[in-house]
């Protein structure tokens, strides 16, 4: 099965080095980065590359599967530009975070019986094909939403695609996605960058010798890109802003019970505890 | 040098295991869990224990260093429990990172002459004597406060201790202390129980199918012993109430950047990054 992967950055460059030493697949990518493309090639990683996304609508690419692995702003442009795809033999797929703004392209589209969301739960805080690793997705969740008219073949053909990854397939509808993901994942990116930027206003020098080791690894969630962070953010704005003032509050209750009594505190602290340990 | 430490926890016993392998010390406990006492002869990082606080008042512990390595609201009545050891020779210390309940007690007692704080910034989410290990303190900073009146005497050896462990000394006004590290340490900590909380009322099942790898390890500040967290929170409460109504500012800030265009907030999201790469 031909595979083309678009955009090889550490998502599509990881699921290169993955699928190039299974059988069965032919994997083919597009960059705007020439010499991304050259590595692939020299590392083959890739067997080769196309010049123009307007070749897919070409016989030979029948029934192939495409990758749309760039920036979220981006992946939106490239979806767009892929419409005279929409409905055909070729199964299309994306592996961005936020569902809401492609979903309003598709639905421009009257949904295509041929696009299937997929968000591999996995990256890392650096970015780049050069940061790509093979195992990125070993045991790692990748969630796939689809509408009912999706047809089934297109629907087999990215799980198992997953499936060769090594992901874990949850199925999960598009606006759900976005609400949970508002909370259980760019929320503590959100909370990763307003402690950060209470601690800047302190202007106070050698803070790091006053935490303790563990706030290093909570701020490393601020270390990844910020050009994706603030794709992701903007793109799933509502459901953010909802999941922002739910924290705010749970900051309020917090306040409160320590003013409070240390043993209701106490109580209190224990039961979050305990939810961390049966959840994380 | 005879040292005593009170509290043979995760820090005492640190302590004690770093200590026994360096000369010239005796190392002396007192513990209330006779089991711990047992096991600490054992493995030989204590030479002996106290069977009553009492008896530091006999001629044998003249010039000797007692650390009191109990949770925060143990310390405090412990000290005041030493009082008869006050402007005496024996040079007394703590371990604990809120100054203000103890500082409140050195008031009434107009300031010993003999009373060092200090607080290793070092710990683990894991506590108890059977969870410490020798080189704990070992490259970590070590915060000594100590009031005008104190003599030098007794400073030089907290900070001979606490060199002999491998800290770096920082000396810092107490009231200082407390206001830092409400930010650079306990504020972390509330943040990740706020977003436990946050996350518990979803009630949402598998949710860390649907969080990236970074969530668990700012999670982990929470799985500390919520009797710890609760005794600290509550002893810096007022400097921690002024540290969350910064957060909630900065969480209000970040919402409207994420409302505005991608294009600030990107760069908002670069110059917190580049402050924490710069910082920690």
């Amino acid at each position: 099965m031909k595979i083309i992967i678009i955009g090889l950055g550490l998502i599509g460059g990881s699921i290169a080095k993955t699928l190039s030493s299974a059988q069965d697949f032919e994997i083919l990518a597009f960059d705007s980065d020439q010499n991304t493309i050259k590595n692939a090639l020299e590392n083959q990683s890739i067997q080769g590359s196309l010049h123009s996304l307007d070749d897919l609508g070409n016989a030979e690419y029948e029934d192939s599967v495409v990758i749309i692995a760039t920036p979220p702003s981006a992946t939106d442009e490239i979806l767009k530009s892929l419409d005279f795809l929409f409905n055909s033999s070729v199964t299309i797929t994306d592996t961005t975070s936020t569902k809401n703004s492609i979903n309003k392209i598709l639905q421009e589209f009257n949904f295509p019986k041929n696009f299937i969301f997929s968000h591999p739960v996995a990256g890392s805080h650096l970015s780049g094909e050069k940061n790509s690793v093979a195992d990125l997705f070993n045991g790692k969740s990748t969630i796939l939403s689809y509408h009912d008219s999706v047809a089934s073949q297109h629907v087999d053909r990215v799980t198992n695609l997953w499936s060769t990854l090594g992901s874990n397939i949850t199925v999960l509808d598009a606006e759900l996605h976005d609400q949970i993901f508002a909370y259980s994942s760019h929320l503590p990116h959100v909370a990763a960058y307003a402690l950060l930027n209470t601690l800047k206003g302190l202007e106070q020098d050698d803070l790091s010798d006053f935490s303790g080791g563990g706030l290093g690894e909570f701020l490393r969630l601020a270390s990844s890109s910020p050009r994706m962070w603030a794709d992701i953010f903007s793109m799933n704005e509502k459901n953010i802003a909802i999941a922002i003032d739910d924290l705010m509050k749970s900051l309020g209750i917090l306040k409160e019970k320590i003013r409070k009594d240390p043993q209701s505190l106490q109580t209190f602290l224990g039961e979050l505890k305990d939810f961390k340990e049966s959840n994380y």
